[in-house]
């Protein structure tokens, strides 16, 4: 029976399981946002989010899921007769280009299929027409377990076309991958923290250069409520401009305390270990969807080579376990299915689901 | 010494309050978004709304402050060449004005003093020209304690300008004031529910007529995150079309289910009683900043008659007692001060209150 107060532990990518200890921060009592407490937590979390996205630019916290930058970006950043050239390897990054038209912008796309990466020298090929005024990426395609090469596209951005603007969804990217925000060059990047952050989901975590805010400026009709001018001004009191979701601030905060503790190479390498680990059991029973190299290392694709029912398979460890793992998304569906590994999932919890999984597929 | 981990018990008028069962809900094990756990969570919640809200048009959820339906409603329902008229009696009507405006729509001013009400003869005569698509009033005026007529106003535009688009900030009024959507004959009426809900903020609710759902299919370059079309697709499934902030829908189905056991009839009587109680108070002390007739009963804005220093008076209490009322708001700081009396706030929390209050102006 579906009871929403007894859910199922998720190995979905996203919404991921939710340490106890952090879901109890959700429950402290609330804050007045205009007031000195508010501002205190603001800060320090703000602060501490900039040693995590090594940045010494802006960081912003957005009341809404990730998608609101999508649309923050692209109204900000990219007046009405500029063209954004989209990167589309999977339904989140195709997505990005559907916003940026649903914002009345030319989006040119440079799409693979899905599953494939994007890489450097395709979008060298397509920027080397002097068309663009931005690029969008995505770091890491949720829908198909890959992760594009992105420390090597911004490389050659920065090289060959400084003046392109360059948007990147890191949804599911951000704290479980490596992001240099200023190393890297990159003008806006978001996630939202039900990903690696490891908390329930309602509340973005975007980074802004100061070039993009600076552009910004010049761009009309960007609205209200994901003015980057409006964050930049409400920035300076340690506040937002609109009313806050205060709950998941103070998650935030505890669970970036425990990242920086970690410390972040650490953080990176613990993704990794408990990628290594899916990854070889998908290749020993199935196959990685994505190729090797691109495989993601926050959750696995996994490509259903021996035709097992996966929505069966799902629904017998939830029946048994009160536990989930995620179908392939959308199109994919039955064809792949995806493992989650990131945030407070444990190498020891995967064990645990790997072989629930194994015991059905036996 | 301020930490946010040891906050003031809030009287201000949002966030206020919020008991320690409705906190609790907030730290519900997470759901799956796209799973059915969480559409039992959204449908149930949605349905209760509609009752609350006396609608059987659409009921949405919206992982943003109710700043952001500020937008969605001129996003959706106004064309680029369209004029909205907005009035303005106080920060946050005149904000809608603002919002319109950093959206490229034209909005035509009406504006009285802060403290005075919107009249229905005064809107009728600026309809009366023609020249409007859409009307944005606020329901209960925040930054000033007033609470405008709008059973009258609605009652005026229904019978003179049927095809004017009413949009309705009731972002300290719903829950707490009378509000029947469909007998009313608006067509966007959104709030938070860091107000008369008692929930921490981070959430919005709002109600669509059928006919602006009609008239957004019509409005280009609408966006995406507060895309109407988008919610009523996912609306369909039980979901919302971004990941939604689960921890607060859950407590919000926690407080739907305690008002309509409560009866709206009741909490709406509760909140007339909490505020005849503070209201006289008032009177008896300072003045009514509103006239009486239009004074809310969510929260009253008091005259500072006697010209006590507010600021001290509020840190006095918030040192002795850890308990914070609000001083007025924007330039009415000082002049006036401000004492919520909605959601869970009880009439022996305002009686502890006022008596404190009491001792330091004595």
């Amino acid at each position: 029976m579906v009871d929403w107060k007894d859910p199922p532990t998720l190995f979905i990518p996203g919404p991921v399981k939710v340490l106890p200890e952090v879901l109890e921060q959700l429950s402290r009592p609330t804050l007045g946002h205009r007031g000195k407490e508010y501002s205190q937590l603001h800060g320090e979390t703000v602060s501490m989010l900039k040693k995590i996205l090594s940045t010494e630019q802006s960081v912003f916290l957005s009341t809404s899921s990730a998608s609101g930058v999508w649309e923050g970006s692209i109204r900000n950043c990219v007046k009405m007769d500029e063209t954004v050239l989209c990167t589309m390897c999977g339904a989140f990054s195709d997505k990005f280009a559907s916003v940026a038209r649903a914002c009345g912008r030319t989006a040119e796309e440079l799409k693979v299929e899905w599953g494939q990466a994007i890489t450097a020298d395709m979008i060298d090929k397509k920027l080397a027409s002097g068309n663009y005024a931005a690029l969008t990426i995505v770091y890491n395609e949720t829908s198909t377990g890959l992760t594009n090469p992105v420390y090597e596209i911004s490389e050659m951005v920065k090289a060959k076309y400084p003046d392109v603007l360059v948007f990147v969804d890191a949804v599911s990217g951000m704290v479980g991958l490596p992001l240099h925000f200023d190393e890297l060059g990159w003008d806006v990047v978001f996630a939202s923290v039900q990903k690696a952050f490891a908390i329930p989901p309602g509340l973005a975590v975007f980074a802004v250069s100061d070039r993009a805010m600076e552009k910004s400026k010049t761009v009309p009709d960007r609205g209200y409520y994901f003015d980057f001018q409006q964050f930049a001004k409400s920035a300076e009191k340690n506040q937002t401009p609109t009313t806050p979701v205060i709950p998941h601030i103070m998650a935030l905060h505890y669970q970036c305390t425990r990242l920086l503790e970690e410390g972040m190479e650490n953080v990176w390498a613990r993704h990794k270990k408990m990628a290594e680990y899916v990854k070889t059991w998908a290749k020993e029973n199935f196959a990685l969807f994505a190729p090797e190299e691109y495989a993601s290392n926050t959750l696995t694709a996994v490509k259903n080579t021996r035709g097992i029912n996966v929505g069966k398979v799902i629904s017998a460890i939830q029946e048994k376990h009160n536990t989930v793992f995620g179908n392939g998304y959308g199109k994919l569906k039955e064809e792949t299915f995806r493992i989650a590994h990131m945030g407070d999932i444990s190498l020891d919890d995967l064990k645990e689901l790997l072989g629930w999984i194994d015991d059905e597929i036996k």
